[in-house]
């Protein structure tokens, strides 16, 4: 046992949640910053991540492996952070919460960052599988919206999850990146509206 | 009248089309690909675009006034020749056709790399007025798709036409540049359907 491992065992007594997961915690966020900065796709490398955490290189590496797994890591849990899956009791206001979380998500500037640098960058081999494996876990994530619409007979059975998920997560997108124009009052209601009931109905 | 001038009309004469369709169709091409390899934030100079076109940088100035104009003529000019409006005489046709082009268009490098653009920059102010006439004319040029379903009651007088434009083009961006999955066979129908019917319906 080194002396530092006795020391965050120390410390990790005298603070509930400890030196290690604040340590975790200062890793990400620096992740997440220079994901921020560069783009997911700019040469981020283990060693600024370090510098800007304030902690070791080879710590960071014992730990995550690879800057892929780290932002991976990184962008999954501010996700689930920021987005908490809603559970109301109305598929209708899942989709309107789930809705205005992301809305406020897109609007803050590390949001924006984000999105923008998943939307910029070329695809590099480091980045695609992470990509993958991002959206891949927030529909995991939120797919129970559809399993308890299903369970309420407010969806068919054989409801296609991924299609529902990204007709009302794409619009939301669309607007901050492209459109540039705010979601304003009533839309969010309006387009979940739509999408439950038909264009045409 | 310059010596110039009377050679570009002797050419118009020659040519049907003529040197001032074939300089305007130059500068357009130049300003796309610059636009594509900077990003349209990115310091993109009339001189620059002039030099890739093979002009002289006081024609542009003459013809289009700002680079601003001249992003947005040539976004608007792309779009229109690579997105004509379908009118296939149903609503749920031309919504299919529509999403059919623009995948397409996502699909290819020029389109790839412009939406890339349009969604990585951060808004700077010769950008931001570009940005709202580019979607505001495709608006317009798409808006008849829901006039004519509105006319053959398809769709409620009262329909918003932005939301379903909205609603059909989101997701295709989204998968292009946030996801990065193709669009499979039959997605296109069964989300249309989707917006049509409604997901409850």
């Amino acid at each position: 046992m080194t002396r530092n491992e006795t020391n965050d065992q120390a410390e990790a007594v005298r603070r509930p949640g400890g030196r290690s997961a604040r340590v975790r915690a200062d890793v990400l966020r620096a992740t997440l910053e220079a994901l921020a900065e560069h783009g997911p796709g700019g040469g981020l490398t283990l060693s600024e991540i370090a510098r800007r955490a304030g902690v070791h290189a080879t710590s960071i590496q014992r730990r995550w492996g690879t800057v892929q797994n780290l932002i991976l890591d990184a962008l999954l849990t501010y996700s689930q952070e920021q987005l908490p899956v809603p559970d109301t009791g109305s598929l209708r206001d899942d989709m309107v919460a789930l809705a205005r979380l992301i809305t406020a998500y897109l609007d803050t500037p590390l949001g924006t960052a984000l999105a923008q640098a998943m939307a910029a960058v070329d695809e590099d081999p480091a980045l695609a599988g992470s990509r993958a494996q991002f959206w891949q876990a927030r529909y995991d994530a939120t797919r129970t919206i559809v399993d308890r619409a299903i369970a309420r007979d407010e969806l068919a059975a054989d409801t296609d999850h991924q299609l529902v998920l990204e007709l009302l997560v794409a619009p939301l997108h669309f607007r901050a990146l492209l459109i540039r124009q705010p979601v304003e009052e009533g839309r969010i209601e309006r387009m979940v509206d739509a999408l439950l009931h038909g264009l045409a109905g």
